[in-house]
């Protein structure tokens, strides 16, 4: 009893004492800062919105007037169970009055009325995403001083119904539909087709219809109080945040949950007080070329919603010119200050209000990629930034789609696409529809474009998909095997459209009602999803001469080597023409999935005998041995790391029984023979099962062939073209130093007899993935035998968080939804957690043998986040599919800037 | 060319320093120690037999003479591509010069000629692994020199044809039926029935016929030269190391193959001279029950050889008293003095040369469980040892054979196996062959005993097992589903018996030409692995006080907790009456697998909507409460640690046609929608796919049922039988704290709910098991939310090397073959690897919460080589199946005591 008394006081205090720290730690917090008491550093705190119209509030350009709550009172507001405490509101009082006294006008105060607009602002801009309320502080009894003040009646009414409608849906959440469907009836009972062609009269009949109705569905009065009409709209802002919009735009564009938003409260200034009013947006520079000439709309006498809206047709800012010459003038002017102070293309909204300007916000403008390199030349030529800040203008991942062919825009606007699905491998395609990768051969052949739609794809589609002009499936992700094969390939896929019903057999499918056959034409947009029926017309990419400029500037800053992913000759010369340094992947297994190759294949899989087993090796060596003399020849004497057999083996046999029996035949056993062989081969799960270097153990002599074509082959080239070729053999899936031993020295007696009899001094290496646990935390034991580590971040990531990158689409929703992950980390690689394990890994690996050299090779190579993570974690290069290599090159430039 | 001039001299240069080196460092070496140079401190260098001789000889007992060469000289053996370096060449024959002046004999002196022997010697004993050679040094002369010292031809001609013999076999090779042979015809010739009924006469020719036979053979003369002999025999021993029943017994028991063997030269003493010699092996107490009485067998003129091929029937130790009693007395005199001094029972060989008394090796001696405990309670009561030296004596593993029925052993002699597979489960079954789980239930119900034959176990056979007396599958290793689950049970096991064709449809198996129908009887030794036709009786475990007393000691010094994994009432019973301080592990899974509660499972799996899936949810939640108030009264208020729902949710639905038919119907829902249920969940990598929390997440509704039934549970029996229960919910497969996060959340706000309407004021727990690499590295963050770690080594195991538990099997015997993996790393867990993710996670736990419960769950939470590694690492318990606690309490002892 003595013991339970004690426990209940200790508990008891602890719970005051906590109130009290957390009291005293929230007290000390400045929650509401006026926009000269911020600078353009204080984006996190103030939001992007907050920081710009406080730096351009310092830099004494037209702002009007206001303060921000912060986005760490957001974070209070949502830790209070969505209330908003006492004490900021208190704060937010205290400022409004100090800036209320600053501009001589008050809120709610009918001889001098402020108006505020109230806006969102997270630190990155999410454009459209959050809430804004305008002409917050009317009502009735202000309308009347705007009334008096500007004597004009329409405007006053106008703004008065504008607001009610605002405050309303984003307040209270009453539907838009329902004033719409107010407006529209009072429009067609006057007979007119615009908003501005409303009658003063008819304005102020509409407010007594937006405040009836409001009435009726809140059974209350719309709210009289300015103050109160600040809070609320303030709280409405906040949990704009955790809108779904906001939320699913947060998950597509890796922005934290965490962050939260900042809320601006603002003095408003009216574009629509007549003719000599406007409002518009405009960027510093065009936003689709790049071109240096101020780019946008305006409109006369309105206020910014209606630009937005589209109902009347904004003008071109060159008109502004003529229109107000002056304003223009100090506009562009401004734009130039703007964008030699922030260093980089700006995106501007302004308001004039009786021909006075006002900038309400600016920020750096998004632009296409063609633009952001024609931006980022011109500027450093121009003297505004250096070469690295021009780097770090650009945003990687836009490269991608310079590399590949696009639709022709014009066509695509008057199209609608059938569906949408997954932009799995951006590019256009157009072709023929084929169900299966003999027949897109078979067509590919008869000179036709095709377009192989499968369920899923598997290795043995891979000669399809290479003839194809594109790869749509009905199931996967971002990361299935057709995405990352297309990607490799840089062909366009769409993938997991699930909507499909598919019907191969009969060799159709049916799509949002659509009948799909055999032969019928589709287009594909990688970059999009979508997918279109019928044929659309293609542009090929092209490659300005900024580009070249920019990836120059790249290899001058970068630290990283850019090495491809690449199993052919093609592979290779494209991606050497990307300027990749050299392959720090190619999958041997790919090479055996050819219809020529793969017979000599199962031959080998189903053999008894190691004798029979060499035999097939045999039939297989010639032809290895010439793949691997194209790679080195492509490559011209830059390194090659070859991987040596990966896959289990069940995936080069057949899975259907009429494949059984054909192949049976062909092998020369009974379809019984092979049908124990295929149940021999089977396993739960072959992620975890006989793979890798676990087969080389098994079957020490398809290491044995292996290291004899790649050796043989760099023999041969050696001598033909007299390149120093320095092999790279990589051994995959090692977890335990012995087991490296074992392969190592099978490797090396091979290819030391064969360089011996060759005459030739030639040097290679013999080094491993990185991709399971053990093998990082035991990465100084397994640095003794390897002479070079390359972190396999596909598998890496698999085990460590124990799930398999094809089962994990079905929950990873789940997580995003309850935000407990934000990205797939098969896409953007997982620095807190996998992120750990290769630290340890290139620490321990470091401590044997210092001067290692450590690369990655999957699909994070060319991720520019998971880049700049292996760029400060001191590796040596990242390899990535050819056409991410422009990508990882300027990934790696900024990397190497930002850790300066 | 000047750099690589200078690369080649640095690299020439490099090698000579090495070899300069390594030859320092071999140089100071001692390679050779004579026994009275050793002690038995230094088993590792001179091994067991080795350092046993020296420590006898320290002692003053009489051990004839000789030297060891060391295991490291073994090592350099192999080093050096199986030769003999000089310098230790040099160093044997400088020793046995030393010795031959010690003794006053020369090895090849035909005037007073020393014969040797010369044997292994391990750091621990391989008994019969490796090989051996007697009475070396002898050639024609030398045999003639023998007749003439000794008067006694026959002995030396017995002698040397036994020396021609064991040589040619050991160290050439040559096949030993050859010289079986030449014997045979001799005997059959002279017409006598045993070797020693031969003459002098006919042994001489006998050594005439070997030594032509070896020429034959060889094309060489037999090697006359005495000290090739003893180079080439002591190189063969060496060689032995790597003997492939040498490997396969170092894999069974867990021996490094680094550690090398040590060669004995000893010089040889002679039991066969005369019938005042003898030869024989004793125990110093009984093996088999532990009785403190000289144990053992000799035989009168014979050598060591003859004992062990057991032509002549050999007496019982107690009879020497009357052949020689004052040997006897002097044996049973040394025998006291080296148990006193190894404090442990002896293993001893002995010689006894025309009335002397020579003793050729002690070592601590092997017995049944029952013998080491009577020996180590006696041992302590008769003040030999300390209670913590007794506790050292006993092989926990061995506590096994104690708890599980056992059959009688003497029906055993007569009856031989039909065949022999894993033991997978240890216990004798003896019962009716049945084909399936609901066979097995019928079957049962009407009163038979039986054995369930299956391929392989699934989840779906629980009951089967849980009512058969035995298990039988034809794939499947030590860690398959059935031998996991049957350990688990206690019930006997025998697994893998690939020798099987199975004809499951037609109720019958082949096996080795016998057909066994449904309803025959067959009997399993899941000891042994051994199969047998028809029935054998049994004999139940007896539980002697000894067991009591030891296991009463173990707690004494033990510092880690036991506790048990347990499902049942029944299993937590048992596991409390082994001694179980809690459960460390219920998986409440298993709970659903009954017939009658499937269906409610199946129900929730296809509901569509949450609703509905609460429905069924709601069904399940009855049976699961009255499933923990069963286990909370059974564990009377010791904590009970429960794992919420971890399997993918297709292992609840059926895969067979007829099946899904019959459920779908059932489910009232049609076939079609059934299998696109089923196909729904269909995964690639079932391992790492959508269970564990991930389950929860998904459906948190689960979860809630799951907490109502625990809560609930503990609140009735807290009320009816007054017992303080604090439950521990365990979240299984968490790899980040905000998914932990979002699953406790969910458990604390139903579970305080439901305690705040019970008026009690119950505690609880939440933690998770780390079974997944990203949990370890992130443990620090995990730590935040979980009150207690529980280690899931299983699968941290498997994502840690990367391959699975099913289908490891397959490739884990080609790593044992190539001396890769010494170990199952499922059995015994991995340290090297997998134990630097859980010092990782303990490490950052503790910062986090540094009074944080740490506990094992698993297979290895049984084993005590595990269980040391468990301790060393500073965990609070480990959990284990009941018929393994006593295991784990005496290994937790061991732990504690070897590591103070």
């Amino acid at each position: 009893m003595y013991l339970f008394l004690m426990r209940f006081i200790v508990k008891k205090w602890n719970k005051i004492y906590n109130m009290w720290v957390r009291k005293g730690k929230n007290m000390s917090k400045k929650y509401v800062y006026l926009f000269n008491e911020g600078n353009a550093s204080m984006r996190n705190l103030l939001g992007g919105k907050g920081a710009g119209l406080a730096e351009m509030t310092n830099l004494g350009l037209p702002v009007p007037g206001g303060f921000t709550v912060t986005t760490e009172a957001c974070l209070r507001y949502y830790e209070d169970n969505e209330t908003l405490h006492p004490d900021i509101q208190k704060e937010i009082f205290d400022t409004l009055e100090k800036f209320e006294k600053s501009v001589g006008k008050k809120l709610g105060d009918p001889n001098n009325p402020l108006l505020l607009s109230v806006r969102s602002g997270a630190r990155v801009s999410m454009p459209g995403m959050m809430d804004t309320v305008l002409n917050l502080g009317i009502n009735d009894e202000i309308v009347q001083s705007l009334i008096k003040l500007t004597g004009n009646e329409k405007f006053a009414y106008d703004s008065y119904r504008r607001f009610i409608q605002m405050y309303s849906d984003v307040v209270i959440n009453l539907p838009k539909s329902s004033f719409e469907r107010i407006i529209d009836e009072m429009k067609e009972n006057r007979g007119v087709k615009l908003d501005n062609e409303l009658t003063a009269e008819d304005l102020k009949e509409l407010v007594a219809k937006f405040k009836a109705y409001y009435k009726e569905a809140k059974r209350e009065d719309f709210p009289t109080d300015p103050k109160k009409q600040l809070l609320t709209a303030a709280e409405a802002v906040f949990r704009s945040w955790n809108n779904p919009r906001a939320i699913y735009y947060r998950q597509m564009n890796e922005i934290p949950h965490e962050w939260g938003t900042a809320v601006n409260v603002q003095m408003m200034v009216f574009g629509n007080m007549g003719n000599d009013c406007a409002t518009g947006v405009a960027f510093s520079r065009n936003p689709s070329t790049g071109e240096n000439k101020i780019y946008g709309e305006f409109l006369i006498n309105a206020q910014g919603e209606d630009v937005v809206a589209g109902v009347r047709t904004p003008m071109n800012m060159s008109q502004l010119k003529d229109v107000m010459p002056d304003v223009y003038a100090q506009f562009i002017d401004t734009a130039k200050k703007l964008e030699k102070h922030y260093k980089n293309m700006q995106d501007m909204e302004f308001t004039i209000e009786k021909n006075k300007l006002y900038m309400l916000q600016t920020r750096n403008g998004k632009r296409t990629a063609q633009a952001a390199l024609q931006v980022a030349c011109d500027m450093y030529d121009e003297g505004l930034v250096t070469k690295e800040e021009a780097l770090m203008q650009i945003e990687p991942k836009q490269l991608d789609n310079l590399l590949h062919p696009t639709f022709d825009a014009k066509l695509l606007k008057s199209t609608k696409p059938l569906a949408t699905a997954l932009p799995a491998s951006p590019g256009a395609a157009c072709g023929q529809v084929v169900f299966t990768a003999e027949s897109a051969v078979e067509w590919k052949n008869k000179g036709h474009k095709v377009v192989l739609v499968r369920l899923e794809t598997s290795p043995e589609d891979i000669e399809g998909m290479h003839v194809a002009e594109g790869v749509l499936t009905v199931r996967g992700g971002m990361t299935s095997h057709a995405a990352v094969v297309a990607r490799g390939m840089g062909t366009c896929c769409v993938a997991g459209c699930g909507d499909i019903a598919m019907h191969e057999d009969k060799k159709y499918f049916t799509l949002h009602g659509e009948t799909i056959k055999e032969g019928d034409y589709i287009s594909l947009d990688g970059s999009t999803g979508n997918i279109y029926l019928g044929q659309i017309a293609t542009v090929p990419a092209t490659i300005s001469g900024n580009f070249e400029r920019i990836m120059t500037w790249s290899n001058e800053f970068k630290k990283l080597g850019v090495r491809t992913n690449a199993d052919t000759p093609r592979d290779a010369k494209q991606a050497k023409d990307f300027g990749a340094e050299g392959i720090g992947l190619c999958r041997t297994e790919h090479m055996f999935f050819d219809a020529d190759r793969i017979k000599s294949m199962r031959e080998m899989i189903v053999a008894k005998t190691v004798e029979q087993r060499e035999k097939a090796l045999a039939k297989l060596l010639p032809m290895q041995r010439s793949d691997f003399e194209g790679l080195f020849k492509a490559m011209e004497g830059a390194p090659v790391t070859i991987r040596y057999l990966d896959p289990p083996l069940h995936e080069f046999l057949p899975t259907e029984e009429k494949d059984i029996i054909a192949i049976a035949k062909e092998l020369n056993i009974t379809t019984d023979e092979l049908k124990e062989v295929i149940a021999s081969l089977h396993e739960f799960n072959p992620m975890m099962g006989h793979r890798g270097c676990r087969l080389a153990v098994s079957y020490p002599e398809i290491a044995v062939m292996q290291t004899k074509a790649v050796i043989e082959a760099a023999i041969n080239v050696t001598k033909e073209c007299g390149y120093n070729i320095v092999p790279e053999i990589m051994i995959p899936l090692v977890g335990e130093l012995k087991e490296l031993e074992y392969v190592k020295k099978i490797v090396v007696s091979t290819a030391d007899e064969l360089i011996k009899n060759s005459g030739l001094n030639m040097k290679y290496k013999v080094g491993t993935m990185i991709e399971l646990p053990r093998a990082c935390v035991n990465a100084d034991e397994i640095a003794k035998e390897a002479e070079f580590f390359s972190f396999g971040t596909n598998d890496l990531t698999q085990m460590t968080f124990g799930f398999s990158r094809d089962d994990a689409g079905k929950f990873l929703k789940d997580y995003y939804d309850k935000k407990i992950y934000l990205n797939d980390p098969f896409q953007r690689f997982d620095q807190e957690g996998t992120g750990k394990l290769v630290e340890i890994a290139v620490n321990k690996g470091k401590t044997t043998r210092p001067d290692i050299k450590l690369g990655v090779c999957g699909e994070h190579g060319g991720d520019p986040s998971s880049i700049d993570f292996f760029h400060r974690t001191g590796l040596s290069y990242v390899s990535c599919s050819p056409f991410r290599v422009p990508i990882a090159r300027l990934a790696a430039a900024q990397a190497a800037i930002r850790n300066k």
